[in-house]
C-alpha cells in the first residue's frame, strides 16, 4: 500500500474521455450539475462489485466496480484535519450529542462539506492485477501447541522448502554488501545488520533494521533453546550499539523483536523505532527479544513446549493445514 | 492512547450543564440552530489554545482550548468510510478533478454532510493531566523488574491516587448503562463489556470493546496471580461468546489483551478486531490474555517476579521516578 500504483498494461483512457465529455457538456450548458465545470460527478454511475479492503483506522476504502462497461477501482481516503481550518470547522458545524459521563461527552459533528473532503483516486480501466493488488485478506488467529508445531507447521515448512537464497547472498556479500550497517562475522554468535527495504533511511522516525544471523540452521523462535542465549544476547547488545553509533538513537528508543510466524525461515531480528507503528509490531505476531532471552533463561525448552498464537491470512497454505487437522 | 480516557480527578460537570442549558434553550424556542434539540453547537464558542497532537494517517486532531471560562480538550476524528453508505456517498457527492495520468485520476469529493461526520469527544473541565495526556511525546522503553515495581511503580501509583470514578459509575450503572454489551454480575469473576470510546459501533472492522472487572482491588497485570485464573478465563470465554452473539465475529478474529502500564489502574481487558492496527496493540505494551493465562498456569507468581518492558512518555511522572532510581 506504500505505492497505490503498480505495474499494469496501459488500456484506452476511457476515463479521460468521460472527463472531457463532462467538461464539454458543461461548456455547452447542458451539464446541469453546478456552476463548476468540474463538478460533474462521473462516480454517480459507479456500480460497486465488491469492497476490496478498507481501514477504519486510516479512513480508507478500496472498491472494485464498473464505470459504464469498464472495470474500475475507486479508492477513497478522508483528508487529515487541518489546524488552519479548525476554527471554521467548529463554528460552521452542526453538533449532535451522543453520550455523557462525568467530564466526558461525545458528539457527532457535521462540518461544512467544503472543509471535509474525501480524496478520491480512480483506476479505470482496471485490470485483474489491480483488483488483486488492492484486495485484503482476512486473517485468523491460530493457536499452535508444541505438538502442533511438530505435526503440522514443521512438515509444512519443510515441504515448501522456501528459498532463502537471497539471505545467503547477503551473508556471503554477493548482494546488498554496500547496505550493511554492522557485521559480527563470528559463525556462532555473529550476524549482519542492514536496513529493511521498507525504510528509506531518510529519517530515524521510521527506522527499521534487520539482523540476520550467520548460523543457517535456525528456522524460527521454535528452534531456540538456552544454547542460543549467547547468540541472542550478542545481537541485542551489538545491534543496539551499532544503532546508537550510526543513527544516534538510544537503546531505550528501540523496539527489538522477532516474528512468529516469520516471513522467511532463517532466524532474523527486527529493530524498529519505538513509536513507529509499523505493521508486524502487534502483540499477535511480535516477540520482544528481551522477553525471549528472559523466557529461555527461566526455561531452556520454553519455545519447544509453549503454545504460540499468530495470525494467518485466509490464502495461507499453513492455515489450510491447521483446518485439515481440526485445529481451527 | 489506547483508551481516550484515563485517570483524573472528578470536577464539576460543567459540560452537562451546558448541554442541559442548550436543550432547555431549544425547548424554549430560542435555540435557533435547528429543529433537532441536540444540534446546538456548544463548540462554536471554543477558543483554541494549542494543537496537542494530530495524525494525518488517522485523521485525528487533539486540541486544547477554552469553553467559556473552562479548560477543555476537544478530540476530533473522522469516521471510517462505511460500505453500506457507499452508493449514497458517491451519488450525492460533488466531484472535482485534480489530476489525470494514464489510467489514474484523482479527485476531491464533497460528500453529503450527514454521510461524513466527525466523531467528537469533549473533556471539560480538563485538568493539566488531560492536556499532558493528549500531548504528543517521545517515549522511552522502561525495564521494570519485580523489585522495581515494588520500590518505584507501586508507590508512585499509590501516591497519585488516580480517580477511577468513571469506572465505578459504569459498574454501578450510573453512567453508560445503555452502552453495556454484556454483563456477568458475579462479584468475583464478573465483568462489564462495553464499547471503547474510540469505536463508533458502525462496523466490526474496527471493533473495540473493553471488559471491566467487578473486583475493585486489582490494579494491573502486576496484581495477577493464579488465584485470578477463574476471572481471566471467564472474561476470555464469555467475552468471546458475547462478541460472537452480538457482532457475529468469531473468536479467531479477535485480539484480546491487557495493557501494561494501563491507562487506569482498575483491571480491564481489550477486545479488538484482528487486523485493526489500533494504537496500543504493539508488543511493547500489549499482553495477550491467552498468554497471561498460560503464564499464570505455569507459574502462579509470574507477574510478581517477571521483568516487564513498557514505553513511558517523556512527561510521565513515572519515567522521572525510574530516572531518579538510576534505572534508565
Amino acid at each position: 500500500m506504500a505505492d497505490k500504483r503498480g505495474t499494469d498494461n496501459v488500456g484506452t483512457d476511457e476515463l479521460s474521455q468521460r472527463v472531457k465529455k463532462a467538461k464539454a457538456d458543461n461548456e455547452n450548458g447542458d451539464g446541469g450539475v453546478g456552476k463548476d465545470p468540474e463538478s460533474e460527478n462521473i462516480l454517480s454511475e459507479f456500480k460497486t462489485t465488491s469492497v476490496l479492503s478498507d481501514s477504519s483506522r486510516e479512513k480508507t476504502i478500496f472498491v472494485h466496480g464498473k464505470l459504464g462497461d469498464q472495470e474500475a477501482v475507486v479508492i477513497l481516503e478522508k483528508t487529515p484535519i487541518r489546524e488552519d481550518a479548525l476554527a471554521e470547522l467548529l463554528t460552521g458545524a452542526k453538533l449532535k450529542l451522543e453520550m455523557r459521563n462525568d467530564i466526558y461527552s461525545t458528539y457527532r459533528l457535521l462540518p461544512p462539506p467544503q472543509l471535509n473532503e474525501i480524496k478520491t483516486t480512480v483506476v479505470c480501466p482496471a485490470t485483474e492485477k489491480h483488483v488483486k493488488k488492492y484486495q485484503r485478506q482476512e486473517s485468523s488467529l491460530v493457536e499452535e501447541t508444541g505438538e502442533d508445531y511438530k505435526s503440522i507447521t514443521l512438515p509444512y515448512i519443510q515441504k515448501q522448502s522456501f528459498s532463502v537464497q537471497w539471505v545467503h547472498n547477503i551473508l556471503e556479500k554477493k548482494a546488498e554488501a554496500e547496505r550493511i550497517v554492522y557485521e559480527d562475522p563470528d559463525p556462532e554468535v555473529g550476524f549482519v545488520l542492514l536496513p529493511d527495504f521498507k525504510w528509506d533511511q531518510k529519517q530515524v522516525d521510521d527506522l527499521y533494521l534487520i539482523a540476520i544471523v550467520h548460523q543457517r540452521d535456525i528456522r524460527s523462535l521454535r528452534d531456540l533453546t538456552s544454547e542460543h542465549l549467547a547468540l541472542l544476547q550478542n545481537i541485542f547488545q551489538k545491534g543496539k550499539e551499532a544503532v546508537l553509533q550510526r543513527y544516534s538513537l538510544a537503546a531505550s528508543k528501540l523496539r527489538v523483536y522477532l516474528h512468529y510466524q516469520p516471513s522467511y525461515y532463517h532466524l532474523h531480528v527486527h529493530f524498529t523505532k519505538l513509536g513507529y507503528e509499523v505493521p508486524g509490531c502487534g502483540v499477535e505476531r511480535a516477540h520482544l527479544l528481551a522477553d525471549v532471552i528472559q523466557n529461555l533463561r527461566s526455561d531452556p525448552q520454553y519455545y519447544k513446549t509453549r503454545t504460540l498464537y499468530f495470525p494467518l491470512r485466509a490464502d495461507d497454505g499453513l492455515l489450510s493445514k491447521f483446518k485439515e487437522a481440526g485445529r481451527l
